[in-house]
């Protein structure tokens, strides 16, 4: 089932490349080195699970997928500059993301500092422009990203994981810390793709949608974990039990590995319990949460 | 004639201080050090310069100052991101600022990044929300705070900067630098005030304030280069002559002390030209182009 994913996954990747492209260009970036930083910050031949999960909920709300473009792009922006400030030697100090140097190493660490800043205000300036929709939705698509990435979301997340580390962490703590560090981002994603394809998404149907996100946002953490064990370094880029070396509390840690799978696919099947609930056509966000818990990387 | 400013730039301080605790209080910062971080960098005894700007076009437009609060707000914090930012070991390596401990020596380098990164997502998230503006102004708002502030404005400044850093500059690269690294967000701050109080910023006026904006933006330039050598280190609260100290370009490296002074006059000349074509109440941000030159900090 998780292989019916790939084309559309594939077509994820190739459309929003493109639109990075064309973005990155209306920019009018003024300084070469900086603009190649952001462009080498953001072409990184990542996943695109966001904006993905963007397009989906957009084609769930009956959209289709132009109309998601804007929103897609501004959250890859923000996913990409936190990632560039991740790997920061002051934060995680990773020489490598999925295989090739990280930003401050291909170019130096001021540059990487000032690339992230620079893509995290060119998503606003996306979503400012964002053709296809009204001004106020607009203004929502703006909240929705400021809210899941800045310091109530994916920053405050950041945060206290840093103020974990080389401590043990309790489940709910560690789940505490996941909702904001990756959750809030993804759960930003499916909203903004619901919001940019309709003025009007009623109460219901974002009840569902933020249940669907909460669950697969934290599904895809926990099976993080698991590949950080299980996983092979070059299928990911990275090395193998990186988190466990640097003592990180992770799920596996606490609930055990086939405790950790079973918690995946529990969140896996509640992300399946909220799309029942909704019309439209929920095809893709249901591929998805099955992908999560199949992937090898 | 530049006392009589002493006054407004205080009211200023005061009415913004308490914006930003205000809007710090409502974003609801989900992580205490990230908080306390980030309160730190934006409520950091600054001269509100930019804020002040926005407020004195708001009221050359025939505004009242509470229209203005939003965009302020905004622009303090993309300004106190920046200087956090900018102090970081890898960039400007600065331990002090105005006689206090930067963010990441107070803080630490990890949080000091995020703090900055949650100071910039949170200024975007205040205008959406800007009560006093229509939803066609917020976007006005933002785009204008995006463009000064990316990698178009103040961050391909920073990058430009950087790039010369131990290079000699001539005076076209040398304002280059400058027009993107200071002026940009200056000229934002001065049409955010302007389009904060009115749906309908007409060209001309436009035009004068971005003419008015780029002379005052590049008069404080030249005044900070000029105090950095007369300047006295306990008035400025950094170490006297530094940039002279780490080879960097300045208009009085460039043109002589007495060159730069002419040079800051002109400017100043050219803010009061730009302004003798308007309507409206313009005394204020005439009194400003004056005080740049006479202030001694």
């Amino acid at each position: 089932m998780a292989q019916d994913l790939q084309q559309p996954l594939q077509s994820v990747q190739q459309r929003l490349e493109q639109q990075l492209h064309q973005h990155l260009d209306a920019l009018q970036l003024a300084d070469p080195r900086l603009a190649e930083a952001m462009t080498y910050g953001v072409l990184n031949g990542g996943k695109r699970l966001r904006p993905f999960l963007c397009y989906a909920a957009t084609q769930a709300l009956g959209g289709d997928w132009a109309q998601a473009d804007a929103a897609a792009t501004a959250l890859e922006m923000v996913h990409s500059y936190s990632l560039v400030h991740d790997d920061l030697p002051a934060m995680d100090d990773d020489d490598l993301r999925r295989g090739k140097p990280t930003c401050h190493i291909a170019f130096d660490e001021a540059t990487a500092i000032l690339a992230g800043d620079g893509l995290l205000t060119a998503a606003f300036e996306v979503l400012a422009n964002a053709p296809q929709q009204s001004a106020q939705q607009r203004l929502t698509l703006i909240r929705l990203l400021a809210q899941g990435s800045g310091g109530a979301g994916m920053v405050a997340g950041q945060s206290i994981d840093l103020g974990h580390v080389g401590k043990p962490m309790t489940l709910p703590q560690l789940e505490r810390m996941h909702r904001h560090k990756t959750g809030a981002l993804i759960r930003s994603a499916v909203l903004m793709g619901a919001h940019a394809a309709s003025e009007d998404v009623d109460a219901a149907t974002e009840q569902a949608l933020v249940r669907y996100a909460d669950a697969v946002g934290l599904a895809f953490q926990v099976q993080d974990d698991i590949l950080d064990i299980e996983g092979d370094t070059a299928t990911l880029g990275k090395n193998k039990g990186a988190d466990l070396a640097l003592n990180k509390p992770t799920y596996p840690a606490l609930l055990g590995l086939d405790g950790a799978r079973a918690k995946a696919r529990e969140l896996v099947a509640d992300a399946h319990a909220a799309l029942a609930g909704m019309t439209g056509d929920t095809s893709v966000l249901a591929q998805l949460a099955d992908y999560i818990i199949s992937r090898d990387h």
